[in-house]
């Protein structure tokens, strides 16, 4: 049974395997031309600088500086953001980055040590890094709760030192973005975009300092720069289209379920959105759900052709069936739409963020909940963590040998150096041996 | 003064930014003979699996084998290796794989979670990757240590498949990488290697189940591969040369510290061995040891080219000053062979692993000190850790809304959301909201 607005399939069925397999399938198109351009872009600004910056930024973006300091945002401008936008969209901005902060100060790691039985102390001392680049888009697709995302949690890493890079397309600029990066506190903000922004980041200009990790998502070009440079700085995942999987017992209301479908689905076409459930009855009500629901939407058009191309109902014999599926899928977003949510997380192995219970709607861990919404996507939730506190700390090991210690310790590095061939690092290891 | 050994550079020079960024110059030159011939086998080995693995195998590596079957070895294998290698052999390398073992569960992550003042539940999910390959090199450059560094992190970090692939050109096996696979719980091994053994973990063949992460070091068509599937998988860092920065007060005997700088240089020709101090006299003795002990040193060709090429005696002021030129490099391993290491530590902010006192050589920690030897090069220590557990690890956002948490939160998200024009999201929030 199809409803032509969403696929509908069986576990039970001989093919279920390969369609699921048809369904997931994405993979980004290698875009040559892209690539191309990129290249170019990248070369040209490790080059040329702030000249180079200047002249892409006018061609791509249509803006005209003379000098990058036109391009330069200052804390004034960003407190004066702060203060002209409406006192709810303030208040509402502060309450998400508080709580945002909140959860990410749990992830803060800290330095330890030991001490061996020989006498040795070995430990890991942690350390944020120095800087680090924030891209956020620009335009329609500028989200304050991205930068919000992004700044807070390298803030709470204690990186010293923030830039934020967004284009403003023809001058054209989001003051709600501005006010998010004041209350985030951003040590820095450029109005670049594209790959001469990612460039200027890794390489550094006249103007702008190299960073140490780029993070954020952007078009086609930023995310072939961001493969581009990585090595050079670090970055964060290149993301894919968002993803929910619902597994629900159908105790939920079949509207809100629709909603949550819609609130991944109206992202893009190429969104997905997918529940399972072993309850047919159910199933057959979140499609007649889905078919009320979905005209009403402001972006309707958008959602439609999402659920049409990658949407999916599908039937399971039981719930731990269900959790089976999500494991195979290690989608982005789940949503546990059961009654008891408790006895399936433990068995949910792969996923970016678990939505537990029907009361706990993605939408809500989109913007305020606290963790980061900033996920794998793709089936990369398999090695791959939400965006955190940990993305902006590194680790140096740390061992410091008593005398004892690195007699002791010698004599076991010089036998496998020796028989790895590396003479000069038994020797080493045998000058500390005092017995 | 240079003895044509070593370079001298004293950092009161005018010119010594610009000197020590040209000792420091390392770029991997951009293959594009490496990249097409990866670019093939990847593709190859993903359409034809087993077949092309076979091809690859015969051709590259001169390795003939009728059948997948025979490129699999098995648990008695490995442990035949292991009961077949001497006992000093054996006792080194679990001694070894102990002290690793032991280092690496301090790095463990557990799952936390917390409720908040509105009742949410919030918290983190870990949970170990399900598959991870480790890539060793066949031939010369076999060492089993780099096996235990990957494969026994892999194992406490709870990862319960862990597949090892290793070249074994024109059938020349290591028995004692085999003996240290068996000692770290190795759960498969193929006797394959190159861009093809990449692309048969990446992609997975009708032998060989595809893996979530792959790490370990290769030649450059290894590390090409790896670049060009990371997405696909995760992979650790690209590594470049290996380095040693040394900071000396003086204190410890020159010898000591010439073979310590030796032991990074005899690894190969672009191996980088730099030692920093505000003793003049001190250098010069260092100097000296260099040109008494380089002569008797096996692998004094390699040593002697990488000590000329890229290697450097550098005065400073003080040891503070010390401490901020490397913070600049971010070296791989540094030495802090002083008599206080302690009142230096703090002021480090980027070193893959630091080793304290001049009891601590590195080598001891290149073996059995237990901190992991995979560690940032190329001043990626600025943004990247030594390999550890949480390489192996990944994290779930956990969100459990109560339903007055979810109303109260459903306010802010909804206002959010319609702020950034994704009306669905909204309206997902507002079911929740109760009053």
């Amino acid at each position: 049974m199809s409803s032509g607005i969403i696929k509908r399939l069986t576990s039970s069925d001989a093919t279920f395997d390969a369609q699921l397999s048809a369904l997931l399938a994405w993979e980004e198109g290698t875009h040559e031309q892209v690539e191309s351009v990129v290249k170019g872009v990248l070369a040209d600004v490790r080059k040329r600088g702030d000249e180079a910056v200047l002249e892409y930024t006018h061609k791509f973006d249509k803006l005209a500086a003379g000098s990058m300091s036109q391009l330069v945002y200052g804390q004034e401008r960003l407190q004066q953001a702060l203060a002209n936008i409406s006192e709810q969209d303030r208040t509402a901005l502060q309450a998400a980055a508080d709580r945002i902060a909140s959860y990410h100060k749990h992830q803060l790691q800290e330095s330890w040590r030991y001490t061996d039985e020989m006498g040795n102390q070995l430990g890991q001392k942690v350390t944020p890094m120095d800087r680090v680049g924030v891209y956020a888009p620009g335009g329609k697709a500028a989200y304050p709760s991205s930068v919000l995302m992004a700044a807070v949690t390298a803030k709470v890493a204690g990186v010293p030192d923030v830039a934020l890079v967004t284009p403003t397309p023809a001058g054209q600029v989001n003051e709600l973005v501005l006010a998010a990066a004041a209350i985030a506190g951003v040590d820095s903000m450029y109005t670049i975009g594209g790959a001469q922004a990612v460039a200027a980041l890794a390489y550094g200009t006249q103007t702008i300092p190299k960073v140490d990790k780029i993070v954020g998502p952007g078009n086609v070009y930023v995310a072939e720069a961001k493969r581009a440079v990585f090595g050079t700085v670090d970055i964060d995942m290149i993301a894919g289209p968002s993803e929910i999987l619902i597994i629900s017992d159908g105790t939920a209301d079949p509207d809100w379920l629709a909603m949550d479908l819609f609130s991944q689905a109206e992202h893009d076409e190429d969104a997905q959105a997918i529940l399972i459930s072993p309850d047919q009855a159910h199933l057959d009500a979140v499609q007649a759900s889905i078919e009320k629901l979905l005209p009403t939407l402001a972006r309707n058009e958008i959602a439609t052709i999402s659920l049409q191309k990658r949407g999916a109902l599908i039937a399971v014999g039981s719930l731990s069936e269900a959790v089976e599926v999500s494991n195979r899928i290690a989608p982005e977003h789940l949503e546990l739409a059961v009654a008891d949510p408790e006895a399936l997380v433990d068995d949910i192995r792969h996923a970016g963020a678990i939505f537990m219970g029907v009361s706990t709607s993605e939408a809500l861990g989109d913007y305020c909940a606290g963790p980061n919404h900033v996920l794998p996507t793709s089936g990369t939730a398999r090695f791959s963590s939400p965006l955190g506190v940990y993305d902006f700390q590194k680790r140096s090991s740390i061992i410091y040998c008593s005398k004892n210690g690195a007699s002791q310790l010698g004599k076991v590095a010089s036998h496998l150096a020796r028989a790895e061939s590396l003479e000069a690092h038994a020797r080493s290891a045998e000058y500390r041996i005092i017995d």
